[in-house]
């Protein structure tokens, strides 16, 4: 006799119980209302195959309510993916389990993007989803063709990245990405009633998805949903009506039972409501026989794509783009543009240089995919010839993402999880505040994506403090993996291009300036990798004052220098175009660059949080201590006092 | 003959064009195609007097898309608000004008909220509202009752930040908001369809508003659709149907003439479709006298109103929060409960001892309204008898915002820039991230209001490295005029909070632990107020150690302490829970806390950048070095080595 699909769901729900109730921590109610929709779709339609986590054709599936993590490892365990044995179940939220509180990707096979900050699952599943729409009309569908599937909960539709989120999907016509709404009514402060009286079918279908509502545990309505999902010309929403804790017993629909909540007697109390008589963390055998050969479901199909994937003339490239690597000569073009820059030394904004680098590399390197938040022209991010990525039309490289920096950020995370391509996009740097939660889960995540984000400074000018960085540079340094460019010419700006595609597990942020700026570089040898450099030896002795500075203001210490020197000061000048990769240089070579003249100076249009790891506890900050103004460049530099008298001045002092 | 109304619009036009064209900067294109709405608004249904800015029974207008800023300039000058000349008109965007890029609070008469970074105009308008729907209710309709008018772009509906406004202003019914949405199909990339193809209209109406759409340059179906607008019972949104840069001879209508545009041959053709025969900067005096008793048409209101007041028993109570006063013995309470905790030295989580410094400022302090992202009982926000904000319920002062962290900021924002209220919220720290937008423009806008954000470090355990704050704390003391609390017990919390609601001037964050933590302090004095201070003077000589902690990280230090003088090592311990009221202590109170103990190291749960400032090049720090994990508190603080121990190793390393 076939397993009951409802006994395959009541497994999720008390594993999900069970280890929520051991960890003393974590959340049973979603794991247990979704567990009927989440059989149904890995039972029946999720393409995957247990043994091979990294199959690049398969369905990509993201729980956005990533609290609900236990659902997840709950299906990872029970359909056979090897790395998830029922000790790592036991361990859930403990050290060293790939049961983590929220499902993290890297450290668990199996997730496919980690999620926990709410909205955020959506938003990036939109990028894999447009990732598998470019790659479909690059490669053929006969070696892209997988679907995208969501679970998100009330707070995920809460959170305004999921306006962005449809909104670009909506667009965009993603007819392989599905969001399975779990439709409960509840969230942690209680119904979400008291926070929530929109009405989400209406919204999806404003931003053009296909809608439908289902009875979240009525599994013959589950599946014929899903088949819907699959048939329409655009992306698809269903709206789960389930119950929290569905089989909780007592606290089966009730709003507290979000979180770990279940007492001992509740948790007897469910196992006699399902008729579950199995102890803690362990199955029986005829349910996790059922549960392994959905495990083993696609694995005919994944081998049939393999065979394709051997024949096909455009196989191995694209095993080269999945795996991240980039084309042979991909820096040809732009080491040439390097050593003509250096004998040319152009004059201009650092967001013209990074075009022109981008001139380079976009021909080079075809997995690149720009955009822009609706500032192309002011980013420079649009290289002649990308196309619009657009539907129909997904074989373009270029993205209109609109006024929407999270939901753009969010995407290029998903897109590089997704593999096969490496995203960048652009905004104005003061707006790296609207995207900063997606910047950070994306070096966390270790996903190579490239903010370009300009105007980076007063020297925007007249659009004034609401546009002006001036915390920016400092409080992107903050975060954890992710490398701050902030180059001075074309050649660091085409460096740091290089450096930041270079990295294959680590974000970057290419800050760049509104306006012109002088050449300072005299030598190659790619000197941004290493992060810091000395660009100017003191003349006419030993070093007495060394000038410190990044981006726009490498010019200013530039000119400071002259003006000691031709005092009698012998000044050296160091370039700090990303101090993230200085710190990963041997402290020999960090000795040497900061050096020992006994003045050291440091001058950048931020503020002067970190620059003392520079310039010492005495050492003199030129540059800003509170908000812009609006005005002309020239005379906001003037005002702030950002200027080569200035930094001279304070070394001599 | 009475002046007709499309040429009171074509004044604005005209200054608009004139001033763009003049400072080669700016954008006409929005205040050209919404003049003749704004022309209606202002002249029969705005609620002003241009002789009293800060009327409190005014209507507000909020300029969401900021960047259309000489919109509001021109009405500004026409009604005859005194310190906008014409002289500030011709010196649009230049340094030290009324007039910069974006509209500035506080910089300009007349400017409700700095608006500009896109969506938040419209978010804090929902905080007006809130706070108009809250006041009256409070102190009456006799004082209290008028609108908040919005005109809002393109960009700023596809921001998620709207979707989270108008998800919260549906809900709360508030039919005093209405957004009058310059519905031109375009943005600065082109025509706004190759970003947005979603329906304006099904989705207002699918939160909760009434909607219609309107002819945009229909003098007499603007004034009924704004009519309308007055009678419903939610709130209103208007899509007014316009052509950009209306008026713009041969660019009327044209997507490229969203910013400065307009050749000198283009501004003389779009005089002669206007039949507009006056020299640049002026207007004929038929145009100026209409537009000057429209400034003059609310005087007889307001005088009316300020007899009420003068009349009303309520009167004074509202003037002194309307200014922002705290009320007599404010800190009565808090002070009796920071005696008592010198005495009882309870030990708990800070969020606790924040909650608990709550209970006594709630009741004392009327004008404060609190809230959550749906983290009530995480962020011990809510304080008994408070009442839910609801409607019906305006009066009640504890809002259910939902998951919508940047929401929820920036509505704060908005009630402190109305008056009246003060306005506090919660949240986990992590997700600052969300809200930092609106956390820097609160900053920029000097807005009174705190983000109580806990779990404030990997001391929250089993969520895991999405949840847990690394370098959220440093990356928010990067922001100008903010302050950035990290309390280290009860003592502390309630000095914090006390610092806080005094400074009226400036946001604060109060960053807060999940987990319990020892009772540090041994005096009273309000130390907290001085940012930093030295909490443990060394023992048995001269200090040779001196270790700086903030928050959960002090009861580290002290144990450490503990260790080092058993070692013999005399060691004092200083505490900083607010580092920038440090920075505005005198230099020689400054210098005496940091000391000249030989060692300094310095220990926090986040990241090291900034300690120099306290540790100096040399110092050594114990923290965070990248993400957090997974797993109980305890074993976390193990793992990353933050512990007595390592302190005191460090320091006799």
């Amino acid at each position: 006799m076939p397993v009951s699909p409802i006994k395959m769901a009541d497994a999720i729900r008390v594993l999900s119980m069970d280890a929520v109730h051991k960890a003393k921590s974590g959340h049973q109610g979603m794991p247990m209302g979704m567990a009927d929709v989440a059989t149904v779709l890995w039972g029946k339609f999720l393409k995957f195959d247990a043994s091979k986590p990294d199959w690049a054709d398969r369905d990509r599936f993201v729980l956005s309510a990533g609290h609900g993590s236990m659902l997840l490892y709950s299906l990872l365990h029970l359909t056979g993916f090897k790395a998830m044995t029922m000790k790592e179940i036991e361990n859930f939220r403990q050290w060293g389990a790939l049961t983590p509180g929220h499902p993290e990707v890297h450290h668990t096979p199996g997730v496919e993007t980690t999620t926990g900050p709410l909205g955020q699952g959506l938003a990036t599943a939109v990028g894999m989803a447009m990732a598998e729409a470019h790659l479909a009309a690059r490669y053929g569908s006969d070696l892209v063709d997988h679907r995208t599937w969501v679970i998100a909960g009330d707070g995920c539709l809460m959170e305004g990245v999921s306006h962005e989120a449809i909104s670009i999907a909506g667009r965009l016509k993603l007819s392989k990405l599905t969001v399975l709404f779990d439709d409960n009514n509840t969230t942690i402060d209680g119904v979400a009633t008291i926070a929530e009286t929109g009405d989400q079918v209406a919204r999806f279908k404003a931003a053009g998805w296909a809608v439908k509502v289902v009875d979240g545990h009525d599994h013959g309505k589950i599946a014929a949903a899903l088949r819907w999902a699959t048939k329409q010309d655009r992306p698809t929403m269903i709206a789960c009506k389930t119950l929290i804790s569905k089989g909780a017993g007592p606290k089966e629909g009730d709003p507290h039972s979000h979180g770990y909540t279940l007492f001992d007697n509740e948790i007897a109390a469910s196992r006699v409501a399902m008729g579950w008589d199995a102890a803690p963390f362990t199955v029986p055998d005829d349910i996790a026989k059922a549960w392994k050969s959905v495990g083993r479901r696609g694995a005919k199909v994944r081998k049939a794509w393999e065979a394709k994937l051997a024949a096909s003339p455009k196989g191995a490239d694209f095993t080269r783009a999945m795996k991240g690597e980039l084309p042979a000569n991909a820096f040809e073009a732009l080491d040439a543009h390097i050593a003509k820059a250096l004998e040319t030394k152009p004059v201009n904004a650092t967001r013209v240089h990074s075009g022109s680098a981008l001139e380079h590399l976009i021909p080079a390197i075809p997995e690149m995919i720009g955009g822009s938040a609706d500032l192309t022209g002011s980013n420079n991010t649009l290289v002649k010839g990308m196309g619009a990525f657009d539907a129909p039309g997904y074989e373009g490289r270029y993205v209109h993402y609109g006024v929407r920096e999270f939901g753009m950020a969010a995407a290029m995370n998903g897109m590089a999880l997704h593999g096969g391509i490496i995203p960048y996009s652009g905004t104005f740097l003061a707006f790296a505040d609207y995207s900063r939660a997606a910047i950070r889960l994306g070096a966390l995540m270790e996903a190579r994506v490239v903010h370009v984000m300009t105007h980076d400074s007063i020297g925007l000018g007249e659009d004034g403090p609401t546009h002006q960085p001036v915390e920016h540079v400092a409080s992107l340094r903050a975060i954890p993996n992710l490398l701050v460019f902030r180059p001075a010419d074309a050649v660091e700006a085409a460096e740091c291009w290089k450096a930041a595609l270079q990295h294959q597990r680590t974000p970057s942020v290419m800050t760049l300036s509104r306006q012109k700026t002088p050449h300072v570089r005299t030598q190659g040898g790619d000197l941004s990798a290493k992060g810091a450099y000395e660009l100017l030896a003191a003349e006419g002795g030993e070093a007495q004052v060394t000038i410190f500075a990044s981006g726009t203001e490498v010019g200013v210490a530039v000119a400071a220098r002259d003006i000691l020197q031709a005092k009698g000061k012998p000044t050296r000048v160091v370039s700090t175009p990303c101090w993230e990769l200085f710190d990963q240089q041997p402290a020999a070579y960090q000795a040497a660059v900061i050096g020992k003249a006994p003045v050291r100076v440091a001058v950048e249009a931020g503020v002067k949080m970190g620059w003392e790891r520079f310039i010492g506890e005495n050492g003199k900050f030129i540059g800003m201590k509170g908000f812009g103004a609006s005005a002309p460049f020239e005379r906001l530099y003037k005002e702030f006092g950002i200027t080569a008298e200035a930094v001279a001045e304070a070394a001599l002092a």
